[in-house]
């Protein structure tokens, strides 16, 4: 008798708040034997937490855990050698579980394909194995749902930027668009407060940290008094030039 | 004694598949004592089939009607005119419902605060009424994970464009962003398509018609044959540079 493949489920866990889970993540969930989620050495990862709820003691965790060379510079050839290396390691361990006719949720913060590290497992494993990729709610539309900032609407053209990128690409490209969604702040806010100020949009730029979590804060950006950020944290540029007149403080208070 | 207002939500209903609303939205519509929603005369509306399941009979739905003049060029001062005066008047209706204690769920398709008709109910309402806003999976993701396209990784700067831009705009923007994603798309497709050969980005782009609903389709761009689209369709264009090799056959069908 042959094995039936076990599904390979990417499923996205919303960026935080338990209840922005989905019906079909929920659903998937519980069709998993294996529970396979990304973290640091030492940290059950963010996503795990998002899902206790609905994990069973009969379903087994399969943690992915980051080589510690990601302390490496990005750029560098070992980062990228180690980093490649850890993903196809990640995606052996997830195959032997789907070879061995066991469904495996993946857990991926926010929604798989954006930004996700599932990603990495999708394409080492999508055209081997019966893949669903379960859609969830973003980080950044966590974050300007809690802030309460309208931030795109009809035509406008929206720009997510990590907030790695150079202060005059920054400046060139939030120049020249109508809404836009810095990501991967942290100690990059200095860079991106200039920026900003540089072409006139601090005034209505927004900065949210952890927005859908306990002890979130949305703040108008040119009102923080600091330049401490964690690395998640946003910082939202409101497009909809033609939009009725509301004050500032309504939008980040509602 | 003075009458308490009710809540406002703006409640997020996913793309179009039921089970991707999540459990706060099943939660807040429950909490409803009115379920208003965006229509166009003569047709229930998109958002008002996803929470079918979920609405009870003793809450009352409040359909918002849009004019008929939306026929109207959009650019057109009496399209301007006419659509502020139906928001005014809807808000007005959903604040007399406030007012006289009731919780209202003002269901937006997709992710209410992206591209959704909620936020000019919100910029009216969210100053003078308890407010939430219940974040949704957007239609974007919906449609690059029914079809199995990861778009955006690591640093990649993704751009939001409709459709509607001019040939040339779209050209300088595609020819300037790692990722991208096309929205109202419709009669503008043939533009698309140019727009993306002329920068040789047609041969990786999909189109999704329908992403999570029955019937949903995703195809290579270049493999379409015909250029008739919905308006709601898309054209994903994915970034991820340095992304192992995968072949289009497979993202499109995993």
């Amino acid at each position: 008798m042959t094995m039936r493949p076990g599904k390979l489920y990417g499923l996205g866990t919303g960026p935080g708040d338990p209840e922005l889970l989905t019906l079909k993540a929920v659903r998937a969930l519980g069709e998993a034997q294996i529970v396979a989620h990304f973290a640091k050495q030492g940290s059950a990862g963010n996503a795990q937490k998002i899902v206790a709820a609905h994990v069973r003691p009969d379903q087994a965790l399969l943690p992915l855990l980051y080589p510690v060379t990601v302390e490496i510079e990005k750029d560098h050839q070992d980062y990228r050698s180690a980093i490649a290396g850890f993903f196809d390691e990640a995606a052996a361990r997830v195959a032997t579980e789907l070879e061995a006719g066991r469904t495996v949720a993946v857990l991926s913060e926010g929604d798989p394909f954006f930004y996700g590290s599932y990603m990495h497992l999708h394409v080492r494993l999508a055209h081997r194995f019966e893949t669903e990729v379960v859609p969830g709610v973003t980080a950044m539309s966590g974050c300007w749902s809690a802030a309460g900032v309208p931030l795109m609407q009809g035509d406008d053209v929206t720009t997510v930027l990590p907030g790695t990128l150079p202060e005059a690409e920054l400046v060139r490209r939030l120049s020249d668009t109508d809404a836009a969604v810095i990501m991967k702040v942290g100690r990059n806010l200095p860079k991106i407060r200039r920026a900003l100020k540089s072409v006139g949009r601090l005034p209505t730029a927004v900065y949210v940290e952890r927005g859908t979590m306990e002890g979130g804060l949305a703040v108008s950006l040119a009102d923080k008094a600091d330049d401490h950020a964690p690395y998640f944290s946003v910082v939202l540029v409101p497009g909809w030039k033609g939009r009725p007149q509301a004050s500032a403080a309504n939008e980040v208070a509602a």
